[in-house]
C-alpha cells in the first residue's frame, strides 16, 4: 500500500497487520513494486516504509516454505526477498524504515537494509528463525552489516529479541523515541532529507556503498571522482554559490547542465 | 582439559592457572584436540570455554619466544594458535566464551574468535604486547573483526585494558554479568543452543562467516541457496510443520531425508 | 605549522582559526609535507594533531570548489586530501587526533582517519555537505570505515552533528575527556606511545591495517609472519627477555640486528 505525501516523500505501508505483516511472495512482489514505483520521478525525495498492527513484519510466511511448494518455489522466494534488500540500498534516494512494534527475521533484515532506520521505544528486533529450524541465513546478510558480528551471532543462534535501545546501540538503528514521537521525528528526517538536491544525494548515496566493499585506495579514487562529478551537477555548483553569497540554495534538481528541468 | 555435560555441551577449561593459563604450543596443541574430539559427534550442540582461577588467560608462553627457540619454532607456535582461533570459527556447532578474569594477548583473541562471549563484570581485556616488544598482531586479527578499528588501535597502542562494560559496549562481548551469575547466564545461553537443531545451526554458522566475507550480491546468492538447503534438511521441514500445528517440534538431527539418524 | 616536544611527539597544528582552520589546497600541502617531515627520523615516535580556535577543521575551502577552477583543480583538492588521509594510516608511527570543537566534512574526516582520536566533551563532528549540494562521499570514505553504516549514513543524509559521547559509542573516537583534561589526557597517550619501541609500533600498525582487509586465513597467515619478524627485531627480543628478568626493556629502536643502531 502506498500514498503520497506533497513534500516529496513516498510512503509505503506494509498493511496486513492480521498476519503480522507476514513477507509473502506477494507481499514482496507488491513491495517490489511499491519501492521500484516513482523511482525515476524527480519528484521522489525520500521513502518512509512503516506498517499497520503491533508487529512491524514477522518475516516470510511460513506457509509458504512447507515441503508441498519445494525447492523452485522456495528459492524464488529468498531470491525476490533479496532483490527487494538490495533494490533498497540501489534506490536513488534513500530510504527510511519507521518501526513501531516488533520486526523479527525478515522483517528485521528490512530493518537492517533501510539506509535509515527510526524506531520508538517500545519496539523489538529478533532473527528467531532457528527455533523453527531455519536458520535467519538471509536476515543475517543485512544483519551481519549492521552490527558487530557477535551481536548478529547471539541474535542468530539465540533467537532472542533485542530491544530498540540495545539496536541503537549496536547500530541496527538511527534513532530510538517515545512512540508518540515516532512519526513526528521520522517525518523530520524525511522533510529534511526531501529538502535537499536529489541528483547530489543520489549520487552520494550510490557512492557510499559502491566505496564501502573497495580496498582503502581504490574507494578513495572512486569517491574523489565522485566529488568532482558531483560540483559539476547544477546542484552542486548552485549550493557552493549560494553558501558564498550567504543565501538559501535553489535546487533545479537538474542531473546535467544541458538537461531539461523536472516539471 | 575437557568434561562432558549431559544436555550435549562440551565443557574445555583452561586449567593452568600457576601459569595464567598460557597459550603454550603444549596447551594450545591440548585446545586443539579438544575442540576437534567431539566435531562429529550428532551429540554435541554447543562447546563452553573456560578457565581456572583469576586469569582467563595471558597469551602466549613468552619462555617459548626467546632467541633460543628461533624462528621456526616461533612461526609454529603462531601457525598452531592460528588454526586454533580459525578452527573455532569453522567448528559446525557454536562456541561460547565464559570469562571470569583478565584476558589479556592470545586469551583476548580467544575471546574474540569465539562465536558469543559472556564475562562477569570483574572480567577486563588487553592485547599489552606492545609493552614488551612484541606487537599484538595475531590478536589483533581476531579483534579488528570484533570491535570499531579505533577501539582496536587504541587497545594495540597503548597496551591499557578494556572492562567488561566497555569490552560489551563495542562488540567484543556479548553479555555481562555479576561474577555470581556467570556460570548461570553461560548455561542458559549454552542450554538454549543444545535445544536446537544441531545441522541447522551448523548450516547456519557456516554460511554466516561465508558471507561475511562476500560482496552484497554474492552474500545474498550464498544465503539464499542457504535457506533452500535448510529448508531441505528434515529438522527444517520438522520445525515449519510444528509451528504451523502448534506444537513443539522433535528434531532428528539428521543431516539427510535419507540417513540413519543418530543414537 | 609543527612543533617538536622532548618526547619524541611531533605535534601538528591547524593554526587558521580565522578561516575555521579550512582544508584548503595550500593547507593540504603543508599538512602533508608537515606528516612526512620527519616520518624517517628514528627520533619520531608518535604525532599529535590539533587545531587553534574553536572549529578544529571545516573541512575544504569552498573558494576552491566553484566554477572558475575547473574539474582539473577540483580533482588536485580532492587528490591531495586522500593522499593525507592515506598517509597518516601508512604512516611508521601512530598519529593521534586531538580535537577540541568542531569537525565537519574533510576535519571529520581528517579525524576518522587518524589512528587514535581524543576529544573535548564539547566537541562535535558532522559532515553537513550534502546541505550545501556537495555530499561528503571522500569524508564517508573514512566515517563508513570507522562508525556502523546507518550512523554515517544517517550523518551523510542529514548533515546533523554528533556530540562528543555518541562518536565515542560509535567508535568515532578513542576517548572523550572535559575540555580542561584534553591535553592532558592526549599527551598522556602520547608519551605512553612514545616509550615504546618505533621499529615495533611501525611493524605492528602496518601489519594492522594490512590484515584488516584480507580474508581471516590471509589475515592469519600475514599476522603470523608479522609474529616472526617482530621477533626477530632486536626490541622484540629485549623485550621479552626484559620482562623474564624481571626488568624494564631498554629499547634501541633498530630495525635489524646488524644495524647501526640511531642516534
Amino acid at each position: 500500500m502506498r500514498r503520497r505525501r506533497g513534500i516529496g516523500s513516498q510512503s509505503i505501508v506494509l498493511s496486513n497487520p492480521k498476519k503480522r505483516n507476514a513477507l509473502s511472495l506477494a507481499m514482496l512482489k507488491s513491495l517490489q513494486k511499491d519501492i521500484l514505483h516513482e523511482a525515476e520521478s524527480q519528484d521522489l525525495k525520500v521513502i518512509v516504509i512503516s506498517a499497520e498492527g503491533p508487529v512491524f513484519s514477522s518475516g516470510h510466511d511460513l506457509k509458504e516454505l512447507t515441503d508441498e511448494q519445494g525447492p523452485d518455489y522456495h528459492a524464488e522466494v529468498f531470491r525476490t526477498c533479496s532483490e527487494v534488500m538490495m533494490m533498497i540500498q540501489n534506490h536513488p534516494v534513500p530510504v527510511i524504515a519507521m518501526v513501531n512494534g516488533l520486526a523479527t527475521a525478515a522483517g528485521c533484515q528490512l530493518v537492517a537494509s533501510c539506509d535509515i532506520a527510526v524506531a520508538s521505544d517500545k519496539s523489538s528486533f529478533a532473527t528467531p528463525g532457528v527455533n523453527i529450524g531455519l536458520f535467519c541465513s538471509t536476515p543475517g546478510v543485512a544483519l551481519g552489516r549492521a552490527v558487530p558480528r557477535k551481536v548478529a551471532l547471539e541474535m542468530l543462534f539465540t533467537g532472542e529479541a533485542m530491544s530498540a535501545q540495545e539496536a541503537l546501540l549496536h547500530g541496527l538503528l538511527s534513532r530510538v523515541v517515545p512512540e508518540e514521537q515516532l512519526e513526528e521525528e521520522t517525518m523530520r528526517i524525511a522533510r529534511k532529507v526531501a529538502s535537499l538536491s536529489r541528483p547530489v544525494v543520489s549520487l552520494g548515496k550510490a557512492a557510499f556503498y559502491r566505496q564501502l566493499a573497495q580496498d582503502l585506495r581504490t574507494a578513495y579514487h572512486l569517491a574523489s571522482q565522485t566529488m568532482v562529478d558531483n560540483l559539476g551537477l547544477p546542484d552542486g555548483q548552485e549550493g557552493i554559490k549560494a553558501f558564498l553569497q550567504k543565501r538559501k540554495p535553489i535546487w533545479s534538481h537538474r542531473v546535467a547542465s544541458s538537461e531539461d528541468p523536472g516539471p
